[in-house]
């Protein structure tokens, strides 16, 4: 009998750093510690009302397959709320797609082929990782600095490495692990190098709305010269605390773009039904709702940043969006740190649990001193989950003077 | 500016023949005709209300994420179904996917890198082409031929097409689109195959409970020889009428192709949550629901054969299993008479609307006599749909003398 084996892309496909802790965490519970989940962007704000009110109304007799492309209501509903935003798309020019994730990997497909390039700013949302794995294609990360707040580096260092097989840049906007929202003058850099080189412009903005003090979003799509080569990755998930029902949208004008991720959507039938029903119900909150949960996000900002102020030799500039904050943490090894927190730290009966920043790049060895904490608690719960990291950060034998801070690029 | 362009994954991503001619269906209907639609399968089945009984009692209050791999309550429901079919697969051996889609997605990537090859016994469920088309890796077609009812080939129309490159067998049991069963020999060829030269087995059983003239359903999780080789692909969709819930399984005793699969599902976060809880709910139906609705489809299945017998020049042999027919009509192109069908025809205020057959088969040419008819609605109207259809057939100006039959192979 022959032997047998999994694809190399089966063995490489990377664990998620943000999930792959977990079994320590339930292990930590089972010992009866607390632990503090800042490590996953799952908010605690309750899901609205609404939804459940819409579902009670359009239950279905046969939970039957939607359009591929989402039901016709879900994209008119999205095509209204990018008229609130701004944004120019109507609902012949998005699919609906399985969360915010569906709708990266519809775009990475739609632009590479296997072994072609993708430019992404570096730190970025790790799982862009998995979808590049499993299609074969090369995430060519373009290096930012914790030290100037993980901005954009100038055209210079884009263009060293853009090759004959680039593609495409991905980035998100506000970014996640960073909370970096984009200037003007960025955006400009990013629409010029795509106009030069012939690049896509895939840009994640499922955190549009989460800008704080005061910073304005600029969306892709809202820039003329690229109308035909930008595609918006987008999701319900953070927006409406609905991260469990998967639905999200790839918006473009390209139409070629289009049809592919329409063919390609056929292929797994259809999205979710039930969810496309309390994602059109999420649609018709009114832009106060928005402002509320901003409002609550910025304040869980400020008091992630003033307890990390008082944290000796711990190093973070002010994100301005998202809800996660990327620090630079007097340690060698972010997910040796990480994982003494879970299995050999207590404070009190509690620990905390953070994302160990290395999971962000692709560069080996980059994001070491760094972990992700994600701001998705209430004031008391966060200043507690940040006491208890203060606490292990102390106690850690791994210990170094200050944070460790390289300016890459 | 330089000019800009989609991927050939992106441009190649296959339409699929299900779905493609629905905008004719569309336009038919705007001009008044009522259109039977045996084109997709979309059972008419009302969803089993405890469903929604369970999802009354366990609304979330926050619609969060869920494992990776599952809830913990829908493994531990499915892992005592496949008990109760007889079948061992634990808890611990399947990770839950998003539709049966995602579980040959899953399959797929899991087994083969770019450029390797899957063979497929032809004609196959279109949508494998899909999955293919975005992984890049090629489906060798395995003729079979509509004179002895889509059973497999001996081994030595296998052998010669088995490469370096090949990495697994893929086949759907009961059949999509040919309803065939695969008997004892069938499966111990399969097996055969698998172990002399080292392949994986996906088996595509979504359809189980589906079979009918007493045949028994033989799971390859059974064959205790690859067990390390097997794995299933299962979903909630057509059991218990369930399509849009988007829900399904991979299992595997295959250490590796498991922890392949959940790293691949951990990119995309989690399959949709209440989904999930309606799943769970379905799984606590008694055997009997399955014993009712495996009547009513034999009886539409016998339904359909004593029609397709009454149109001159169609053959058709018996399918045993899932409630699907392909059927080889007195036509030279299927493309051209299905769409003919909804653009040009009408009998009494009517037409009927079938999927045509070439877009089952990966060989140029292939099934462009044969058409795919779903029997998913109830006698009465299963009847009128085959009257219409045979009204088209008579009046249809490409039609030939008789069924044209290619044995292939």
């Amino acid at each position: 009998m022959r032997p047998i084996r999994v694809s190399r892309r089966g063995r490489e496909a990377p664990p998620s750093p943000i999930r792959k802790l977990v079994p320590l965490a339930d292990e930590a519970r089972r010992r009866g510690v607390a632990v503090h989940g800042l490590n996953i962007g799952q908010p605690d704000l309750v899901t609205p009302p609404i939804v459940w009110e819409a579902l009670d109304r359009d239950r279905p007799k046969v939970v039957a397959y939607a359009p591929s492309n989402g039901t016709p209501e879900l994209r008119a509903a999205l095509a209204r709320y990018y008229h609130t935003a701004g944004i120019d798309y109507s609902a012949d020019e998005l699919t609906v797609t399985i969360g915010g994730s569906e709708a990266i990997l519809m775009a990475m497909a739609s632009v590479t082929d296997a072994g072609d390039e993708i430019l992404v700013p570096e730190p970025f949302y790790a799982n862009y990782l998995g979808f590049a794995r499993m299609l074969e294609l090369k995430i060519v990360p373009v290096p930012t600095s914790a030290v100037d707040g993980y901005h954009l580096p100038p055209a210079s260092v884009w263009e060293e490495r853009i090759s004959a097989r680039t593609r495409a840049i991905l980035f998100a906007n506000p970014g996640n692990p960073t909370g970096t929202v984009y200037e003007a003058k960025e955006m400009d850099l990013l629409v010029e190098l795509a106009s030069r080189w012939g690049l896509f412009l895939i840009a994640d903005e499922v955190y549009r709305e989460f800008c704080y003090d005061g910073r304005t979003h600029l969306s892709i799509a809202n820039f003329e010269s690229v109308r035909d080569r930008a595609i918006v990755v987008d999701s319900v998930s953070k927006r409406f605390s609905l991260c469990g029902a998967r639905i999200g949208c790839l918006a473009t004008k390209n139409a070629d773009v289009l049809s592919a991720s329409l063919r390609i959507g056929q292929a797994r039938l259809s999205p979710p039904v039930l969810e496309q029903t309390l994602a059109c119900a999420a649609f018709t909150l009114p832009p106060s709702y928005f402002e509320g949960i901003r409002a609550q996000y910025q304040h869980r900002r400020d008091v992630v940043m003033e307890e990390l102020a008082e944290m000796p030799g711990v190093f973070c500039r002010t994100p301005r969006g998202a809800f996660y904050v990327l620090a630079t943490l007097p340690i060698a090894s972010s997910e040796d740190f990480a994982s003494w927190m879970l299995s050999s730290f207590s404070h009190e009966g509690e620990t905390t649990f953070v994302a160990p920043g290395g999971g962000f790049y692709a560069t080996a060895g980059a994001g070491s001193a760094e972990v992700r904490i994600a701001y998705v608690f209430e004031e008391v719960a966060l200043r507690r989950a940040l006491r208890v990291l203060s606490a292990g950060l102390a106690a850690y034998p791994g210990r170094t003077a200050e944070a460790a801070l390289v300016a890459r690029g």
